[in-house]
């Protein structure tokens, strides 16, 4: 029997629609690339995204055909994650931290017909564009009169002329909300990219579950500024999210410096931001150098990598803002866990409530999670056993883009790559990426714990460990350290620091000092790239 | 082009899973009819409602069968809730308050197969089993040893031996998310009941919805206590909201007298609490005349009628707890607007957002609203112009259970039979029911708003505003009366209350005394009742 009930299909289109007519005058603030502060709305949004649609329908772009970006967190950017998304085209945000190879290789396989781009980005878009094969449009976001008129790249045309020759009214088609929204390559540390899509179905699931109060719990409250770039998972569905609850919203541009994020976000009164652990480092250390404090900030969500306990415990203690833990991947929308606390937490004090949050977090509700030995055998949820991580949900991929059915599940699960323990409570915790595990002579060594306790030094900027060659033991790790500015350290010293808070066996053979950790398109530090780096290293003794 | 997400079906027994796997511990306390607190948890209460779903299987019920419900809330209505969806059954809850007659015509309209009755029920179910043609199987909410021997009800069986013979091992099944869940029929002032057909997807979206920081805003740190009867449109969709989120759930059983409700939140720390305004009035009444204080309340949710603003003025002012007014019908699931606050009230003081507050509330994510005028013209949304108002959305009806595709919507809209205004911010404020508005000399009063002064009268328990015919007038407004335990009120008092707080014209022309007036199954009044017992009644000079 078959419930009686409206039916409607979730599409991105709707999520517009509702913050046009129910938070129209709620503002978005961006910073350009221009330099200047911008201020629209929802309502504004609304009626440039529809020119959008319009542009594309003008150029005769299909049902499902791509249209990539090349952009910061902006305006015009969210004005085509909804006018692209919305008239039922795929926008393909391009991550412009890879090298232009890359992003030629990914617009190619992706099949891209319109490349939308920053100004910031002309030079890549000139490096590219003769390689692009199946690009047969190209838009700079900015006004006419800013357009060069030089730049090589055949027909040109600014945004502002593009979506300002159409009309603001435009009806939103309806479609099956499995239809494909968006999609987002993997930046590929091995092999080639691989392409995620997304569905309109699995973005608002997305959207729903990111919103709840046990996840980034979004509402019209808020003022939220999305350091996470907007070409790296969406900005972990912030852009919908907004549209769901009609926050407002602050978009940094290309500035993502500490003066200029701490600036914004005192001026338009940010209570939540989100970003990766490195652009925080950034921010703190601005903080502590300049001796200021944030006014109205109150919770940050860090992810994309693990947020070491000291940078946690900065923000908490020293200028108490709440941070949420969150883990996720591009092949997960991107959220899997986020580390809220629970009503049985209420009674502990802030140094257990601090052990909680240290941890990656809970599942929530969509995504179920398990954890498994070689065998396939799930394992105990004890917060010690350690196993490979695997994931299903309704906004976890199914398979890649372009790969011809091949499925990259087991069982019907997402296998992260990734190593944790969870415990009786659900809280997920990440030991390791598979790959970075280090092997010491038939036990396993986390490289993130070893590198936490370097982080905790005063006198350390930056910390990688990773595993070496050794005759006996197989593997054993080494510490990679970038030190504070006018900080010496030797070996000695930061080896020292390790006595007492980690088994010795675990305590890294050596220490290497560097200039800069080779850091990703996302980020994250490139340990890969680190162990090409060190490619002539040898242990002491092996 | 399909997007490449794994495909899921939304169901309701992946709300049990999830909370029997990541807050297996988590508390569900009951006050019993029998009078005792009883503690379980969600670990057990998925076990339970396996075997529940065992015992369907062992009765025979095929997909789609009704198992009707004349309980209180607890825990064990809580199995039945996950147990007979959860296997693919509809649970079809009855509301014990209704005539016996009109529980014997909705049981039969609904062919109901099993009835499962709490033992308070007892007497209804012998007065009805004759007449209830196409129940089976009859279930005592209790225990073996509890179970009477000469009922009269054949082959009745106590509920934990029903359950106890079963394994607690149960792979729910999966099936298509449009499949019906769950019903409810509207009880129903005018014409036959008529039956509101759920399906699992439309369950799920509206817990998403419903738990949003914007909504009813729960979380696994939340004790909630759910007032809103489990009959009454599932609690307003908290048993669901509580899965998805982990959080405590308390129930009050039989027990909604203002020193019980106020003693188990006491007791279990709860935090928030959802009712209408006629429990909340009792509960404020137990707290008055005995000088106590809530110690863990922050947050009610008041729904089901308007909430009088001297009310809500009490909880905020007195007693410092937030008041969400929320509205909804049986037919949108029910929640169709809560009234939050958005980021740009945060400037006003607090007497400018209770001007806010005391509308109903914004749009939810997902239901979309208009107010029309006769023909049907929508009409602008400026605060001051009322008109009809409609709904549409993902969790809203369709058409009635057995209506042979009759279809209650107008252009796709569900029309709601309330009148309402609309402000520029969404906020939508019911001005009153279409039936009730009182049309004086051709202009309308509303009856919510003289009975909203009425009400602020130190000595009113409650008022009840009605339209009598009038010679010249067509209809004018009297007011009745309950006065509180001890006040004696004479008619000039009344109405020397309304001078300057409303038009002169809107001020009733009588009062009209009486001992207590008829509330509906749902705690709501019943006006169609009250204007019978005055029928004789007529107005002074008419």
């Amino acid at each position: 029997m078959i419930g009686l009930m409206q039916s409607q299909q979730l599409l991105i289109s709707s999520l517009m629609d509702f913050a046009e007519r129910h938070h129209g005058d709620a503002e978005i603030v961006s910073r350009r690339v221009e330099g200047d502060i911008h201020r629209t709305n929802y309502r504004q949004i609304a009626a440039r995204s529809k020119q959008v649609a319009h542009g594309l329908d003008h150029m005769g772009l299909g049902f499902g055909d791509r249209v990539a970006t090349l952009a910061w967190n902006g305006y015009r950017h969210l004005e085509l994650y909804f006018g692209v998304s919305g008239s039922g085209r795929v926008l393909h945000t391009l991550n412009p931290r890879l090298h232009p190879e890359q992003i030629v290789w990914i617009a190619n396989h992706a099949q891209d017909q319109v490349l939308c781009f920053d100004m910031s980005f002309l030079p890549i878009v000139q490096a590219v564009h003769a390689n692009c094969s199946t690009i047969k449009h190209y838009v700079a976001l900015c006004d006419a009169n800013k357009l060069p008129t030089d730049t090589g790249i055949p027909g040109l045309q600014s945004y502002e002329a593009w979506i300002g020759a159409h009309s603001t009214d435009y009806h939103w088609p309806e479609f099956d909300e499995d239809s494909a929204s968006s999609m987002c390559y993997t930046s590929g540390t091995t092999g080639n990219p691989k392409g995620v899509l997304y569905s309109h179905r699995s973005t608002l699931l997305h959207a729903f579950a990111g919103a709840l109060p046990d996840a980034l719990n979004i509402s019209a409250r808020d003022c939220i500024l999305p350091v996470v770039p907007m070409f790296h998972v969406n900005a972990w569905g912030l852009p919908y999210c907004a549209a769901m609850t009609g926050c407002k919203l602050v978009f940094p541009g290309p500035s993502m410096d500490g003066k200029s994020i701490f600036e914004l976000m005192e001026s338009e009164g940010v209570n939540f931001a989100a970003g990766v652990p490195t652009v925080w480092q950034m921010l703190l250390g601005y903080l502590q150098s300049n001796q200021r404090r944030f006014s109205t900030l109150k919770r940050t969500v860090i992810g994309g990598a693990a947020c070491p306990p000291a940078m946690m415990q900065s923000f908490q203690v020293d200028y108490g803002v709440e941070v949420l833990h969150a883990w996720g991947m591009t092949e997960m929308s991107p959220l899997g866990t986020v580390c809220t606390l629970k009503n049985k937490h209420a009674k502990l004090d802030a140094a257990q409530q601090m052990q909680v949050r240290l941890k990656q977090g809970r599942g929530i509700f969509g995504v179920d999670m398990k954890i498994v030995d070689d065998n396939r055998a799930e394992l105990p949820w004890d917060g010690k056993t350690s196993g490979d991580l695997l994931v299903k949900g309704p906004w976890v991929v199914s398979e890649y883009f372009g790969s011809d059915g091949a499925s990259p599940l087991v069982d019907g699960w997402f296998p992260t790559g990734d190593v944790a323990t969870i415990d009786a409570d659900g809280y997920m915790q990440i030991t390791d990426r598979s790959k970075d595990v280090i092997k010491s002579g038939g036990e396993w060594i986390s490289s993130i714990d070893v590198e936490n306790i370097a982080m905790a030094h005063p006198g350390v900027a930056m910390a990688a460990c990773i595993g070496m060659k050794h005759p006996k033991w197989d593997e054993r790790p080494i510490i990679v350290v970038v030190t504070k500015p006018g900080v010496t350290l030797t070996r000695d010293e930061v080896l020292a620091f390790f006595v007492g808070k980690t088994a010795k066996w675990q305590v890294p053979d050596d220490v290497v000092f560097v200039d800069a950790i080779p850091l990703g398109g996302t980020g994250k530090m490139q340990k890969s790239k680190l162990r090409d780096m060190l490619r002539d290293y040898r242990l002491p003794g092996a």
